[in-house]
């Protein structure tokens, strides 16, 4: 018997929805890279939905291929990109950053964010630094929403960040990785139209999200960065079958499925917490969109790792072992159900 | 009412077996990266087709990005590639083998092929220049298969190719972004085999072959590229859902159906090109492959133009242009047919 | 005994007023990076010769350093730089351009010039092509005073390539590591102001000019480059006793060192190819700076190379060898006369 | 009246010997790129200190270039250097390791040092991450010797680093740029012959050690890098002129001067210390080498400011300054009876 998967938000194919528009699509030609109906449809959607109408919106394949182009494109020479230690560039995405040439600046998180504090902080002792001229510039701000614990950016705490932002000269970029379950919790405040005005750059994450791979990068400022076509390609991150990119984001974008499914999945993962508290289980940190963190004794660990299967997350001690389970548009109430069978 | 559309062999979404293993398989959890059961059933398929069954594969997303990963690993420092001087990666890929540091060089091409007579006499010169320590080192050769041209590459040239690279110490990659066409051709005496003897790296394409995306890297020497798992992840070309890849290679590479749709779309191309020439057309240069070439008067090309989507291809003087006609996997009888009759 | 050495004009060490400055400020205090009072001279002077009070003047060690590291300044993401095909960045610096991700992209020659009209023909095709933002801009026109070959740009042909430049959008850089030959050359008509004028950015020649090592970096318009003094650092192009670099040209441009040198160079590679001339040598194209190319016959040049140090410069066929002699600050007039009795 | 100077060990030019080679070989003429006569003799001098006949050595112009074009060398792909976080290469060369795509991955230092320990555990819990193939690989680890702090490894810490090294596949690289001053220290253990069969590569710094300019590098085993040669072109780090290079380290490796002037140099820095210690102000942390570091309260810091020049430092908090005081080979005694002077 298959173990209940609840490992990630991505071991599932595509929302049915966008298989069915993949095969109603599949026989009419389309012309490649991105320049096709099926892309523009999908692009007038997602600046609709972001009340910015003249927004650049670009289709790449995955989250590191994503934030590896479009940093590249916001940061000028010798700059690099200030970061949440815990974020996923600096550690996970095996140097792409640094790789076309820009250095990763790793802050303290609190609670997986970056603060406006610690980012100011840095960035005035930069330039009060007589020497600052021999050292990296701070050129951008990466952030995720939610981030890499689940957690959730407040309105206030990005209006912040981009206040820093532009008072040091940096460009606010924020990766969207998981966004529909951030666009999509009832602890959330920032809609898209926020996002559209107080980020220079982000991406509204496909892969995690129901699409069999993708995300669209939304640059709010028209002609903000003339060449990204080109860098795109430059990157090796343009597809030749843009159009699988396109009919993709034009179904998540139609009739707010997007949104929508981001609810269901936090309202799965809400019920997946609530059995863990009730049968007696500790959080990591509370669960703040579609993703659960518990700290497990190690029996505990063992116990569960035999029926569910989970992300190992951290060991913070000898005795726990910190565990992730994720929540998405596949999980259905029958898994809910099963977990809460194989917990009890 | 929509033109008959020749213009490139990507403009449709699938093959149809295609699309149905990616719904049949879509609610089955599988882990990510390329590490699940689909991917790693179809590197089974692959290495045996290729009659290597300690072959690694890999799965990529497109050509460019292909490319650029395969080569950058391939290469080592100070070192560059050689090519034909109409070879993708020297002026159609934005630079993308220089983004990652090093250098194309470009070699006169005949019919669009590199030979090795052109290979070996470009090496030999550099290692007689006593300043070749100054240089860029040839380090690897680019060929495609078919051709930029839709040309073939002979089992002879290919081989004599190889010795060239082994005495001076190049590595020798093939682009098979068409390689369906290649081994379906009528004319081609190299098969998957031969081309995993042969070569150190080389990868079937899928985006232009009956895929919605991907490309299957071989590199026939295990473990030649240690890293390249994590080449991959830096370059951005790591899926997350590598489902998405494997399920359709695990496809294609079932029940022959990547040589099969080959086989078709060069019998397409064949008789879009008798078309042609019994209605006294020109050929740029001989059709090998599923695509033709065509020498056209401006007012023919003008008069076509109306009906036909096709890919201009270069203005070889002031009162003719060339023209690309490609077949596809998708290209049916009934639009040759529809062909016949715009022309007539 | 040793033979006479024409083999370049970088065989000796510096100008015997260069080694005096070096003694006599040795001792005195001075901060580092550039920002020192030697710098700060030299950098006024350098301003003053150029007629140019506004002009950015950096101070780099070598050639190729300097060409990378301007180049890498000038440059835009995705954008080339169109040369000569004999230019000294195309084959001769180990792909130190791409390294930093541009390619060159190498034109032909015209006397070891890029011609105007090559430069716009390159241009107006590129942007004529429908799919040129899948291709590297040309971002940037490189030529070097006097050239490879030790031929010289006239004004009008400098003029023409800045304009060439201001219509697509081009940066003019101009490679002076030899400047002091041209600015000698009896048939010379551009000045240090029209270089001020017609370039975005040109070096002024030490290593080769009378000095240990050093390139002086002139961008006529002030602040063209905001972050360059950090570029430096991050080539690893800043020295930290930049007093060294200063003091040095300050030295060549105190009453018009850097100038006469050049003249004089230029006087005795006058004289050596009279004497070739006269001796019924052939040679290789016209000498109009401090170097001559000769073509000798192989039993020529064997009987010299006995002789004579000389640079090999190619094997145009099987019995002739081309060589270059070249004169510098540091040819004496005795070193003439010695060449004399060797060829007769 | 100039204020006493001790802002750091390259405020002067160089040693006399040094100006007196380089007069004395200024017109026999040599070979480029460092293949003179003068560079194997240094060469050979090098060799034999370090009890290394068979080591490659190279000569390179400064600290940050040598640093990036050595790491960059012994870098393999997707791999990064450990370092302390008050490493030079992580916060003050501007990213230059970062701009040749590795991953700088900064440590907790302990008195300016990267412990055995440090770099133990962090590349232990690397490979235990099963995730660690999506991480930039621990591939180099970088010391400094005096570090950053004038503080010094012992034969113990850089052998106990070695092993480390050994057992997770990483190359030991030592920055030697004030190598004279750790080499003269009375509290130093570490030989060059220590160093030739502990580093696989370490610089002997000039330009801080009483040359103009130059580091010279030291691959005990030979033939470790073998392009090394077109990789430090490719950098931009080949001189033409190599001769400079050789030249002065000819003379420093001539009779011991190299050891002997950091000897004295430590001499004065101890009598240096003695002073500020005498007349009641407290040192940052022990003096080991040259250089003296002071905690000021704020208006000590400001009254002797006006007699002498220091570096600041940092600034541990609101009402003290940390000053560095550097002696060199340029330093006398009557320096030192003056400064007494202006402290008393």
């Amino acid at each position: 018997m298959q173990k209940l998967n609840f490992a990630s938000d991505y071991v599932l194919g595509a929302h049915p929805a966008i298989l069915r528009a993949l095969s109603e699509t599949n026989m009419e030609p389309a012309s490649g890279y991105g320049t096709d109906a099926f892309c523009e449809s999908a692009r007038k959607k997602i600046r609709a939905s972001c009340c910015c109408p003249e927004a650049d919106v670009w289709f790449l394949s995955g989250g590191t291929q994503t934030n590896q182009t479009v940093l590249d494109a916001l940061l000028g020479p010798c700059e690099g990109v200030l970061c949440a230690d815990t974020g996923h560039i600096g550690g996970h995405e095996a140097g792409a950053i640094e790789f076309t040439g820009h250095k990763v600046i790793a802050l303290p998180h609190k609670n997986g964010k970056l603060t406006a504090a610690a980012a100011e902080g840095f960035a005035k002792a930069f330039y009060a630094d007589e020497n600052h001229e021999h050292m990296v510039f701070p050129g951008a701000v990466y952030v995720s929403q939610p981030t890499e614990y689940g957690t959730l950016y407040s309105l206030r705490e990005l209006a912040a960040l981009r206040r820093v932002c532009d008072t040091y000269g940096m460009k606010l970029y924020l990766d969207g990785a998981r966004l529909a379950y951030a666009l999509g919790s009832e602890l959330n405040d920032v809609t898209l139209p926020d996002l559209a005005r107080l980020c220079h750059a982000f991406y509204i994450g496909g892969t995690k999200c129901g699409a069999l791979l993708g995300e669209a990068v939304v640059i709010p400022q028209k002609g903000l960065l003339p060449r990204f076509f080109t860098q795109m390609k430059q990157h090796g991150a343009l597809l030749a079958k843009g159009r699988v990119l396109g009919v993709q984001f034009d179904t998540l974008f139609t009739d707010g499925l997007y949104i929508r499914l981001g609810v269901e999945a936090v309202e799965r993962a809400k019920e997946i917490q609530a059995l863990f508290l009730a049968a007696g289980y500790r959080e990591l940190l509370p669960r703040e969109t579609n993703q659960v963190f518990l700290l497990l004794e190690d029996r505990q660990y063992e116990a569960l790792s035999e029926k569910i299967e989970m992300s190992f997350w951290e060991k913070p001690d000898d005795t726990h072992t910190a565990v992730r389970l994720a929540a998405s548009w596949g999980t259905a109430k029958e898994d809910v159900e099963a977990l809460k069978n194989a917990i009890e």
